[in-house]
C-alpha cells in the first residue's frame, strides 16, 4: 500500500486551526520571558520504541510557526524508531510556541502507525492484510489514513463516496435480498466503484458470490465460517471485521480471508509518547 | 466545574468538516440501495457501561444531515450509562448517511468523560481535582476539554493565551533565574492572567513561592517531596504532572495537592463503544 | 444510475459564493427604484424544449436571499420541459436580487442535461451508457455531474482519488509494462477501488484482461476494434472514449461497447436558454 | 480595454478548490503506478486554432501542486495560437496530478477568449465594441470576464453593485415611470454609478435621453429601430442587446450603436480543445 | 441615498467573527456564576442624543447567540435617539454572552451615523451633499458605509473596481496628460464606470471638463477657486475634499459644489455610548 | 507590557479580507492609466506628531500585492514619528493599489498607540497603568490590543475567555451575594483564571477581599473611594473604570490604584494622519 499524504491545500487548512486553537491571540509565556533573540538548539525525542508517523506534518507546523526555523528530520515516517527523530535549530520563542501543536500530531500519528504495525507484525507470513476504518477522529481522517498505510496497513475506503458497502440496516431498511440490493447498487452507482456486502451467514456469502459482489465484509463469523467463507468464493476480496485483537488476529489471517479491518487501529490507539529537548 | 460546550458557530464549522470528509460528493450505497422514502426508527445504544459526553452534537450532526429527522436523548452528558441513549426517526437515507460521524464523535468524547471519571472516581473523599493538559487531538480541544468536564475533570488552561506556564525550557532558553521569569512574567502579560511554574525540586518550589507564584506545577516529584511541597505553599495552587496512572493517583491525591493533571485523558483514552440498531 | 444532489453542506457554500459575486455590497438598482413593499409574482419559463436540472438550487439561492419568499417549482429535475418551471411570490426586490444566479445555474445544468439525454436517446435501445468525464467547470463539478445523472448518463469517478485510471502517460513516465501497471495499483491502491487501462491497441487490451483490468477504456479505437475487443474482455467493462459525436454515437454503441464517455457533456453544453417573467 | 486578471487572493482560493475537488484524499494512480522520483518532460497543446487565455492560471495551479515544477508559458493570454502554449518540467507524479485541472480552466477560457475573438473580428472596421454580460458560471465570473477582455471585448457591469441597469421588471415592479425611475437612482444610488436603462421602443429612448440616463440598452429592436436611435441619443452610450449571432452582428454594428452584448460568449462558448504531451 | 444593509451571506460570516473573538471557547464568568434557567429582561440605552445605526445587526447578533431570545427594536435605524432602543428578554446568559459584541457594533454604527448627520445638518438648506471616502475601518467598509447613509450622507466609490477616480500620483506615474489619462481611463475601463479626477488647480479643471470627466475632485481649493469650478463645470459632478471640519463644511458648500467627502466620518468618528441595563 | 503581534495565520487572513474589500475584481483606474512596467519610489509619511503603529502589517499588504515590491520601514512600532515612516520602490501599479488598506491600517492603530500614550504620560511617575478595555473594534480587537501595549498600555482580558469578571449585572442576575459569586466562580471556572469583580461601594470592596478575589473593578468611584480601596485591599489588584479623561486621569493614578481602564483607548481614539507620497 503505497501512503498518500493528504494534498497540501488540505493540510496546510488543518496545520492553521491547529495552531489557532493553541495559541490564540499569542504565547504569552514566552513572549514574556524569553528574549526575543534566544536561539535554541532542540530534539524531538521518542521515549517508547514505535514507528514515526507526521514528521513531515511536523515540519510543516515549525515553519508554518517560522519559516526561519531549521527543521531536519532524523528519521522517515515508517521507521522504527527510539531517540531523537527531529532536531529544531533557530528563534526559542517559535521553537517553543510550535511544540505542543507539533508534538500532539506526531505523538498521534505515531500512535496509529505503531499499533498498525503489530496487527502486521501478528499476521507476518500469512497473505492477510491489515485495513483500517471509517472510525477515526472527526477532521483528521486524511491524515489517520495515511498513518495507517506507514503502519503497513491497507485503506478501506475513504468514505461513504469511493465504494458501496451494503450492511444489515442498508437491506432491513431497504426491505430487499441481498441479490436485489447489488443488483441495485450495479445500475445506480457509479460503474468503477466496486461493491462489498456484509455477510453474517454463509448463506449470505453464497448469495453475494452468486450476485457477483466485488468484496465481501464477514462479520463476525467464526473461525470455522471463515474457512468456508474462503473456500465458497474464489476471486472476491474478503474481509473479516469484528471485535479483532491482537490476540486473535493471526487465527483468523490463518483462515485464508484477504483482510482483516480493525477499527481500534484509529479510534483507541495509544500515543506513542515523545518530547521535546533542548540539546547544547 | 461548569461544563462549557463551544460556541454554536465553532461547532457548526466542526460538523460541516467532518460531515464533509465522510460524504464527500454523496452516500452512494444508501442513494442507491435505500428507497428515497423508506423510513428508520433505530436507537444509538452504547456496548458497555461508561460516562456519556456529545450528546448535543450528535444531535446537530443528524439535522445537519437532515433537519427533519426526529433525534432525542435519552440520558445527558454526564450520566453513567449503558444501552440506549440516543433514539432517531425519520427518513432511512438521511440517518444512516450521518450515523457514522455521529458515533465517531460521540464514542471518542465519551471515552474521554468515562477515563476522567475513572481518575476522578479513584481520588474520590479528597481535596484534590483531576485536570486534562494541552495534550489534544488538534482541531477538536474545545470539545475534549468540555468532555474532561462532563466527567468531573477540571480545564486546565485552554491555549497558550490564556494562563502562564513557565516550563524548565523557558528558563533554559532565557537564561534566567525562576524568580526573574515570574517578574518578567507579572510585568509584561496581561495582568490577570495566573502566573504558573513548574518546579522540578523544593528548593525551586521555595523560590516560586517566594516570588508569588500563583500556581506551582511539581514536575515528577516523589510523594515526600509532594508532602514537603504542600506544606512549603499554603495559599497556591499545587499540580502534580508526570507520569500518572490510575494506580497511583490516589496516593499522589493523598499528598494534599490541589490537582493532578493527566495527559492520557485526552491523548490516549479508549473510545466508548457504541453502535446504532433499528429498533422496531 | 441514481443522481446524488450534492450535500447541503457543499451546495450551501456553492451558493454564498455565488451570489456574493453578483450581489457585492448591494443591488442598487433595485434599492434604488424598486420600493420596499413592492410584490412580485413571476415565473421562470425555459425558452426552448429541453430536460430542466438544477430546481432544488434555484430554490435555494431564492430562499438564501430571503427566507420569506415563495417559491414552488413545477417540474422536477428530469423532465422534458418547456414553459414554465418556477414560480416566485414575494418581495419584489429580493426576486430581482436572486434572479440572474438562479437563472444562470438553472440553465447551465439544464445545458448538461439536455445534452446527456441526446446522447442517451441516440444510443436508445442499445445496451450501452453514456458517462460524463472530469472535464468539468472547476468549481461545478458535483452540480454537474448530478445533471448527467439527470439527463439519463452514468458517473465516471469524481476524481483522482476514487478509482485507478491508467493512461498512457502514466505508463511512459512509470517506464513499465501495463501488466506491471495493473499489479502495482492493485498491490498499493485500495483495494476497493476499480481498476480502469488505456488502450490503444488490441494488444493492449489482450494484456489488460490477462491482468484482470476491472476495466478498459478504449482510446480512439476503430468500430472493427471495438467489435473485437468486446470479444476479447467478456466481464470486463469497455469504455468507448474519444472524439465522439451526437452523430457516430450510436455506431459506437452498437459494438457492445458498455460505456461512452464523452466530455463535451460538461465542457462544452450550450446553456437551455430561461428567463424570469412578471405574471399577473 | 484592459484586462485585469483577478487578485491573487482571489485566484488562490478558486484554485484550492479546483484543486481540492479533483484530487480529493489523493491521486491514487499516480501514486501507486509512477515512482516518487520519475521526471517528465511535456508541453500542453491547442488542437485547434484560438485565443489562448489562463496561462498564468494554470502556471499557478502546477505551482501549487509542486512549487519545485518548472513551468514556462511559450505564448501570452490574448495570441492566436495552434500546438504548443505551455511547457513543464520536473516531478512526474507532480505533472500529472495538477494536469486536469489546469487543462479544464485553460480550455475554458480560451474558449470564451476564441469566441470573443470571433465577434470582434466580425465587428472589425464599426466603431462598436463586443460587450459581455452577467450570463456567467456561478463562481468564475471574475475569470470569465477577464477572457472576453483578452479576446478583445469589454466588460460590462461585473455585478449588481457597481452600475445601474434599469429593466423592464423594475419599471412594472417599481410602478412608475421611466423618467421617475432614472431620478430615483441619481437620488439614492451612489452618485459615481453610471444609470442605464433598457429600452424596448423609440419612445423609450427618447425619455431616456430626456432623463439624461448614462447608457441606453436596446432590447431586441430591429436595425431601423436601432438607427434611429442612435440618431436620437447623441453622447449617450448605446448597447444592443438579445439573441444576437455571429451571423447577425455586423449588420447591428453597423446601425453605429457603441456596444454590442453578446451573452453567449460566457454562457455557452464550447472549449478551445488542449492536451498534454510528453515530449523527448 | 439609499443606505443599502450588507447582504446576509456577508453579515453573518462578519457577525461569527466578532462573537468569537470575543467568546472563544466560552463565556467563563457568564457559565460559572448565572443559573442556566435565570432569565432576564434588558434594555440597550443610548447614553447621550444621536443617531442609531445598526439594529438589525445586533438583533442578528443575540439571535446567532440564542435564536429563542426575544429582541424587540424600539427604534428604527436613522432615529435620532437618546435612551432605550432596543429590548432583549429570555436567557440571561445568552443575553450577557452577546452584550458587549452587540454593543460595540451599535455604539461605532451610530457614531458614524451621528457624525454624518451632524455634517449634513451643517449643510442644511445648500444642494450640497456629503460624501464618504475609502478611509473606513478594514473589514467594515460595508456596514460603516451604510451607516454614512443611513447619516444621510451619500456613498462615494465602494472599492477600486466600481468607479475610476484619476490622483496626482497616477498622474505622475502614468507619466502622461491629464486628457491622456481620461482617454485611457474610458478607453480600458468597463464603459459604465464613471470616471472622476482630482484637480488641484482651476487649469486643470478647465482641462478634466475638456476631456469630458465625468466628476472632478476638487483638492483643497480655496472657496473662490471652487466657486470658480463651479461656473467653470456646468454638468460635471464636483466634488470638494480635503480637510473639512464641522467649521468650514457650510461656507464651501455655498461655493456649489455638488458633494463634499469627509474621511472622519469614517476614520475618526467617535462612538454613540450605549449600554445594556436589567431592567424591571 | 509585551506588545504580542496577532499571529501570522490570523494577520494574513484579515489582510486578505481587507484588500478584497478595496480591490474586489481589480484597481480600473491604476489598470487603466499607469503603464505596467512603470516604477514607484514612495513613502508614508505621518502629518502629525504621534506613536507609530503597525509598521510590519503594513509590509505584509504591501507584500501581499507584490511580493516583488521593496518595503522598508524608517521607524519601529511604538516610535515617537512625525514625516517618513515607510519606503515603497517597485511596481507603481502595485504600491498604488495597496496604498489605502495600508494607510488605513496603520492610520488606526497609530491613532490607538497615540492616544494610548497620552494616557501614559499622563500618569508618568506614578505606579498605575492605563489599561484596554473589550470594547474594541468587531474582528480586529487582537490588533488594537497590540496598539494598546505598543503605546505603552496594558492588555485587559481577551474576551469572555480567559478570565472571570462578575459585574452588577451577574449579580443581579444570579440572585446570589459577591461573595457567593466569586465561590462559585473558583469551583467552576477554569483553576487558572483570575477573578475579578465589579464593586460600586466600599462595602463590596470589603465583601470583595475577605471572599479572596484576585482584582476588583472600582466602578465610578470618587477620589476618596478610591483611596479608601487601595487602603482596604493590599495585596488585590485594584482598577478604577468609568467615565476617565485625560484630564481626571492623573489625579485617579495618584489614589494608588493599580490599573485605570479606558474604552476610548480602542472605542474612539481619532486616527494618525498619514498619507504615501511620490519621491524622487
Amino acid at each position: 500500500m503505497v501512503a498518500i499524504m493528504p494534498d497540501a491545500l488540505w493540510l496546510e487548512d488543518f496545520i492553521d486551526r491547529a495552531l489557532a486553537e493553541d495559541i490564540g491571540f499569542g504565547d504569552i509565556t514566552t513572549a514574556s520571558v524569553v528574549p526575543e533573540d534566544a536561539a535554541i538548539r532542540a530534539e524531538i525525542e521518542v521515549q517508547a520504541e514505535g514507528v514515526v508517523c507526521g514528521l513531515a506534518v511536523a515540519e510543516k507546523i515549525f515553519h508554518r510557526v517560522d519559516s526561519q526555523l531549521k527543521v531536519r528530520s532524523l528519521a522517515s515516517d515508517g521507521d522504527r524508531v527510539s531517540g531523537a527523530v527531529m532536531r529544531i535549530e533557530g528563534s526559542a520563542r517559535s521553537a517553543l510556541t510550535a511544540e505542543r501543536t507539533a508534538l500532539n500530531i506526531l505523538q498521534r500519528l505515531s500512535g496509529i502507525a505503531t499499533l498498525t504495525w503489530r496487527y502486521v507484525q501478528a499476521v507476518a507470513g500469512t497473505k492477510t492484510a491489515i485495513a483500517d476504518t471509517r472510525k477515526t477522529t472527526p477532521g483528521m481522517r486524511a491524515l489517520e489514513k495515511y498513518a495507517v498505510a506507514v503502519g503497513g496497513g491497507r485503506n478501506h475506503r475513504f468514505g461513504l463516496f469511493d465504494a458501496v458497502l451494503i450492511k444489515d440496516n442498508h437491506l432491513s431498511l431497504a426491505g430487499c435480498s441481498l441479490t436485489e440490493a447489488i443488483h441495485r447498487a450495479r445500475q445506480r452507482a457509479p460503474h468503477l466503484a466496486k461493491i462489498e456486502v456484509e455477510c453474517a451467514t454463509l448463506g449470505q456469502v453464497e448469495e453475494a458470490v452468486a450476485a457477483k459482489a466485488d468484496a465481501i465484509m464477514l462479520d463476525n463469523m467464526s473461525l470455522d465460517e471463515m474457512r468456508e467463507a474462503v473456500r465458497m468464493a474464489p476471486g472476491v476480496l474478503l474481509e473479516a471485521s469484528g471485535g479483532i485483537t491482537l490476540e486473535t488476529v493471526r487465527s483468523i489471517a490463518e483462515t485464508g480471508v484477504d483482510l482483516i479491518s480493525v477499527g481500534a487501529l484509529t479510534h483507541s490507539a495509544p500515543i506513542l509518547p515523545m518530547h521535546m529537548e533542548v540539546v547544547p
